[in-house]
């Protein structure tokens, strides 16, 4: 598939997935403010791939005119990080790998290097966090298999695969996975109102790599349980807490209830850097809100009346009760219990 | 509110549903041809609307140029009857309308009457079924509003209103009545995908009247639920058979389970000619598929890349199990077994 975050040994080039499925487009960005731009705008988006692209946005830092030695660079870290972290609340990656770059940039500014070997050190470190993540998801994948039966059919919803993640993806890495071992009879992606990134993206994605997939729209997804058309439900995660409670796209609750109700097995796919042991439970996931225009006018046609309210919630939390197992590069967690993702973690985070 | 439905005289003007809320549009039905295309394109819908419609259809073949005698009559509208009833297979009232129609044509041809005495036998029959479900609107209403608490907030999916029916609505004849009586604080309109008749028409239609409404995503429901916004949910139907199994808009049934998981009551309102008495169970409604077009193609852009095949199911059934009580005009069955639709229906259809 396409490179969608690809570093440029001084500028940043991402895939517009604004513009897929009919549009390949791609965005230089330059500066940390550029790279924040394009996060809050969801030229990108994903936990896994913001994170991996405000990493490089602080490298990004490194390139500025000021940057001459150790102090001019942690200065300009400083500030890059501050916008970076703000870009988008929900998906705690982002902070993740903003924090990584930030260490790393006081480590090697302590060694009064170059500021040559400033920029190298922090390119280095934004394309190992890159590359750790594709082998996380190649690890989530292979950990993950054997939990889609054979001639499994499987529901997803949103995009947690290669184009949310350095590569592979998440809920779409154990697919492509479990689909390498002959396990996939079809693939069901819900739409995922209001951008569309189950119609767009992983509709894209997944017919580019020859993997029978279906769209629907979200309200179908019940139906489709009811006749026993779903072997299990697969997700990605933007943040989970340390009792497993999981922040994912709005819709994903829901589903997990649907699925409970039917006795299909719900899986959430997600690497270590997804989770937030630093909060309890799901209810201290800050939840973003976004613009009402988002679900009001699509396509440029305005389908709610003027002066009508909109809700535009854009994540949901669902309870660890609901998930049957969460699958990580570490290991699969399940029963999800905060002893269970603690152990499987290995509190190493 | 506008009147979408008008008979006059000798031709039928329809509010062309599809161009809402932007755009207000009449088409003009001369033929039941015509009338049968506009029930098929959608430029009405809603199970009591199009009963009306193909009414008026039937009478419009009355109009036709070889109509001289009751003969001629039947066999036109015997034509007609044909065509309307395929126009769409889910809704039942359009098979009710059509067959009183046909029978009302039988009895006045017997007589021997004129061409013009039959016009207007039949004009006035179609004027008939639609003012009947206008005052079965109302009674639904008066039936439903104590189900909603005071400060009521109301989940709905599609559109059961005024513009799917005669006039006042069934599902929003019940929100209509309770806010009249001042127990409604929101109605919660769920843009229902792929037609978008929530954001588009009980969004709509419920502004005009000044009734508090806000749109959401089919995606965001469980979660507004979840966080105790919704009090009761409120749904119409397209057929409901012997035992109360209820087939509604694609969605429906999704929302029932959500409704079941969270505690929350969940209504279905619909007129006497929507039970369908000669099915025992929802097993044997007919589902309508419809173009997968119509899910991939949003306002003219294609949102789901080319060659990827698209799931679009039309209707589901929910369960009676699921459904605390249906609203009719004849009184409320709950809880909803075949023993009670019996009764309250007073096996009279």
């Amino acid at each position: 598939m396409i490179s969608h975050i690809e570093w440029c040994k001084d500028s940043l080039r991402l895939l517009d997935q604004r513009r897929l499925p009919d549009g390949i487009e791609f965005m230089e960005c330059r500066t940390p403010e550029a790279t924040a731009s394009a996060i809050r705008d969801m030229v990108v988006r994903g936990a896994p791939a913001i994170g991996i692209t405000a990493a490089y946005g602080v490298a990004l830092a490194a390139f500025g005119p000021n940057v001459s030695d150790g102090e001019a660079l942690l200065a300009e870290v400083k500030a890059a990080a501050k916008v970076l972290e703000q870009a988008r609340p929900t998906a705690v990656n982002l902070a993740w790998a903003v924090r990584r770059m930030a260490a790393k940039a006081r480590q090697v500014a302590k060694g009064g290097a170059s500021a040559d070997v400033l920029r190298r050190a922090l390119c280095l470190e934004a394309i190992a966090i890159h590359e750790e993540d594709i082998a996380a998801c190649r690890a989530i994948g292979r950990n993950g298999l054997l939990l889609v039966p054979e001639g499994g059919r499987v529901l997803t919803h949103c995009n947690a695969g290669a184009l949310a993640t350095g590569g592979y993806g998440t809920a779409l890495g154990v697919v492509r996975a479990a689909h390498e071992a002959g396990r996939v009879k079809m693939v069901y992606a819900d739409e995922t109102r209001p951008y569309l990134q189950g119609a767009r993206l992983t509709a894209w994605e997944l017919s580019q790599d020859d993997i029978p997939v279906t769209v629907l729209c979200d309200d179908m997804a019940a139906s489709l349980m009811a006749k026993g058309f779903v072997d299990v439900v697969i997700v990605g995660a933007d943040r989970i807490a340390a009792n497993g409670d999981t922040a994912n796209k709005i819709g994903t609750y829901g589903l997990a209830v649907l699925a409970r109700h039917h006795g299909i097995p719900f899986l959430v796919a997600a690497p270590a850097s997804t989770f937030d042991m630093a909060l309890p439970t799901g209810a201290g996931i800050p939840i973003e809100s976004r613009a009402a225009e988002e679900v009001a006018v699509i396509a440029g046609r305005r389908v709610v009346p003027g002066g009508v309210a909109v809700l535009h919630l854009a994540f949901d939390v669902t309870p660890a009760s609901l998930i049957s197992a969460i699958v990580t590069e570490r290991g699969v967690i399940s029963p999800v219990t905060g002893e269970n993702v603690a152990r499987v973690l290995g509190q190493a985070k």
